[in-house]
């Protein structure tokens, strides 16, 4: 197995410069086509090619600045973390992977301007962020694929991050995974739009990357998985040439669908889902059967990411009093 | 395609004589490697086996009489039904392949003793009763196996409801269906419990046999289906075997789940669970987290079946205030 600082060293300059700070933002997205499965756990490359929107101002602001006192600092929006905290050993070790032999603490400082009511992971913002400033920081000049597989280590769907619009994040075969990275597909569609629904909160009992390793161990179902995404995944980009929006949602709804299915196949079964996540399904289902073109996607947690265009915005915010609502092209 | 008629005409003698009357109880069964995907439509041949536990008692009897103003008449729990009811029209489609050229009218008269909060199928104990009562009334003295593959084709699960205690269906291989019956295991279980949980009433949107065609067509996870029952039904008749029952739960929820899971994966979206079967099946693994060793197993509908033993029957049925225990094996 190659290690991420294997992969990672022949992009480096012989001597780092650092500078005196750096700044950097990357934005959340949503995937439409979900990363679920790994073939390599040290690299994070995926079982399956991914598509994403991403989703505009939303996302993750990255400073780094020296530190003065001879240790570094994780912040988040705008509280310093315990260097022993999972997030903050994270990040360190991920800043480590570039920093080297350099004996310069650093403060990392992050802030998230996602809405708390969106139950929106913020890793994959957060660590495209840190590699866009780190890039920055000690002037890397890296290319935005290998700056996009580099995100990837740190989290798989920060590769996606790294860019606006819609996103592809393209399997690749290599061993050290540097074909494992997003691009950009050169599509617009100003009208679309994202609600975020929040049925619930509270910590997850199990976070998405051990349910994704208990979902490929234990549910025979998951070897179905990666034709399902393929197929997905042709149609999405179908959907996207076209503007066909209804083939977009459908596609979306049932890929979500699909991955959850493979986590409710699973021993012990890994059901995200709360009640009222069933009953806001329900509710999307109806709307659809009285004529909105609604659907929805869900991550690996218990909250609604419901798709639709401009035009039905009114009626369904009328539907969900909480709907927040993400304009992924801006406002047209 | 072969034709029930022709699969069933060999095996009735060369003329009928029907006799004054007959009666004949089927049991229900819950299935613990479920019955999920068919080869034939027409004969009801299924892509995988299936194993079951029937419920003792709790099920269908039929008797037949002759009718004597010249119609066939069908009733259920003492009510009559329209001859162009559902129901009514598979009854006498049923008992047609029988009865052939003979042009005597009949009445087909069922009552099912399932506890309406059941949440049960009647028809695999109906058609099971009915293709009894059919053998009597003719004098056809089948096999036990044909009645059995008989039963099938009005509805597969009824090739179980002929046998009592712990039943495998044999998919079989043959294309006229004959080898595709059940067989009574040699297993006794005098401890366990089921407990049926009520958690919603109300028409199904989509029945079973709908259900299991959209899947077939349209979830790509129901390529692994086979996989996965094939692999429970090893572990089934090892529990059963060993009479290890964290082994026989731990596999028919995981089965359950698991067809549930193709449901959820197709399209449209197939999702028989309320909000509330979620909440039960939260309680489930609460209480298994305390310790209650209690499984679930879960049908084409809302309500949640309960596998445990004699001895945690306390628990769960204050846990549970409405639960119906059955007991398959008798009261020890």
């Amino acid at each position: 197995m190659i290690s991420k600082a294997q992969v990672i060293q022949p992009f480096l300059p012989a001597t780092l410069t650092p500078g005196e700070q750096a700044e950097a933002f990357a934005p959340s997205n949503i995937a439409l086509c979900k990363y679920w499965g790994k073939r390599d756990k040290e690299l994070n490359l995926p079982i399956n090619a991914s598509l994403s929107v991403s989703l505009a101002h939303l996302g993750s602001r990255t400073r780094i600045t020296p530190a003065l006192d001879g240790a570094d600092h994780v912040l988040l929006n705008g509280t310093e973390l315990a260097v022993d905290s999972s997030f903050a050993r994270k990040v360190i070790a991920f800043v480590g992977l570039f920093r080297g032999t350099l004996a310069q603490p650093l403060i990392i400082d992050t802030h998230n301007n996602i809405p708390t009511a969106a139950g929106l992971a913020s890793s994959a913002s957060g660590f495209a962020a840190l590699m866009l400033a780190l890039d920055q920081f000690y002037g890397l000049q890296l290319a935005p694929e290998q700056l996009s597989a580099f995100a990837r280590m740190g989290s798989g769907s920060a590769s996606r991050s790294i860019f606006s619009g819609f996103v592809e994040w393209q399997m690749g075969n290599r061993e050290d995974g540097m074909d494992s990275h997003a691009v950009q597909l050169p599509a617009t569609w100003p009208e679309l739009r994202i609600g975020l629904v929040k049925v619930a909160t509270g910590e997850k009992k199990v976070d998405s990357r051990a349910g994704m390793q208990r979902t490929v161990e234990t549910a025979h179902l998951y070897q179905s998985w990666p034709l399902q995404a393929a197929a997905d995944l042709t149609r999405l980009h179908d959907a996207i040439v076209e503007q066909n929006f209804e083939l977009l949602g459908a596609t979306a709804e049932q890929n979500a669908l699909s991955m959850h299915a493979t986590m409710i196949a699973s021993w012990p079964p890994l059901l995200y889902w709360q009640p009222e996540s069933v009953a806001a399904m329900q509710q999307v289902w109806a709307l659809r059967e009285q004529g909105v073109p609604v659907y929805f996607t869900m991550d690996a947690g218990p909250n609604l990411k419901l798709l639709f265009t401009a035009e039905h915005e009114a009626v369904l915010s009328a539907a969900f009093p909480d709907l927040e609502v993400v304009a992924p092209f801006g406002q047209p």
